[in-house]
């Protein structure tokens, strides 16, 4: 049964059911059928809501992209490794959630499409940030180190991306302990 | 002026202008009109030798996988971190003066083409290999440090793209210094 909602609740709505399906699929599978057939809205409707299929898929990897951002936010922890360890297990927890999403991303900004190379860039260097705003006294943000923290960051979507994708005996605990080490490894070599 | 070749030798050359045109433009900007102003070959010869432009294209990131692998070849010297040091030097080189053609073959790789991604994914696993062969005493060839060389070996492709295509104060050496040393700061922490 569907209720009857404001048109930016409706919006929402749509947002959430894109970026739930894109738990399970690639954001070139989310089509109009599959739409209708989801959340019953005819290509009319998100014509109006979002302009187009790709618009909307663009708006759903941007909420998803928000969404990352949000879960990863830094927690209240006052130890730096600690509150480092609690952002990155919640990076990896949002990648092991949301894997076909997540490759989506990573597959669209690599492959020079503008618009999805724009919202990674973006995630990217706002996690960078982060990580440089987590640990000032470990990590002082100098240039080396933000570079550092560069290359970490694709090293830790490189790991989590190989931990979901392979067979592998590592636990969630073991990859997460090697991702928060490895920080501090790099940062010691500069 | 143009020289009688045997079909054997007239592929090989085709092959290299491919690579060669590649330090400039990305795979996709490899057409067929391109090809016959650089090499005066027609559609008809290209579909006699490849089989079609998209098979040329494939062939060329093949090629340009092989030069790859052949120039970053452990070069015979007894301490091993010199020894990884000079092949990440060549590494190195190699991006710095094949960047687009580099960057095509990520980007193909990223991007779900299937072709591209096994010609990466393979050039990648055979560097893995390379690297824990070069210094089995320092990097003893087990899966936590297998996956760790992989995390590198992310790390340095990102790095090495934002030294090539960012404004930076970084020298060669300096970015040669940071990978070598990353290597077994890595290794330590597992």
């Amino acid at each position: 049964m569907r209720t009857r909602l404001s048109p930016a609740k409706r919006k929402e709505q749509l947002l959430d059911l894109g970026v739930r399906l894109l738990s399970t699929r690639s954001f070139q599978e989310i089509s109009v059928d599959l739409l209708a057939d989801e959340a019953g809205i005819s290509r009319g409707l998100l014509y109006h809501y979002f302009g187009g299929l790709v618009q909307f898929q663009e708006a759903v990897i941007r909420r998803a992209a928000e969404d990352l951002m949000e879960r990863t936010d830094l927690p209240e922890i006052a130890d730096p490794i600690e509150r480092l360890g609690a952002a990155i297990a919640a990076y990896v927890d949002f990648v092991d959630h949301n894997l076909a999403g997540y490759l989506s991303l990573v597959r669209g900004a690599k492959s020079g499409n503008a618009v999805m190379s724009e919202i990674y860039d973006s995630a990217r260097a706002a996690l960078t940030d982060r990580i440089l705003a987590a640990a000032p006294d470990l990590i002082p943000d100098t240039a080396p180190h933000r570079l550092l923290v560069r290359g970490w960051q694709a090293m830790a979507e490189e790991l989590v991306i190989v931990w979901k994708t392979e067979p592998t005996e590592m636990t969630r605990a073991e990859l997460l302990s090697l991702l928060v080490s490895a920080l501090p490894a790099l940062i010691g070599i500069s």
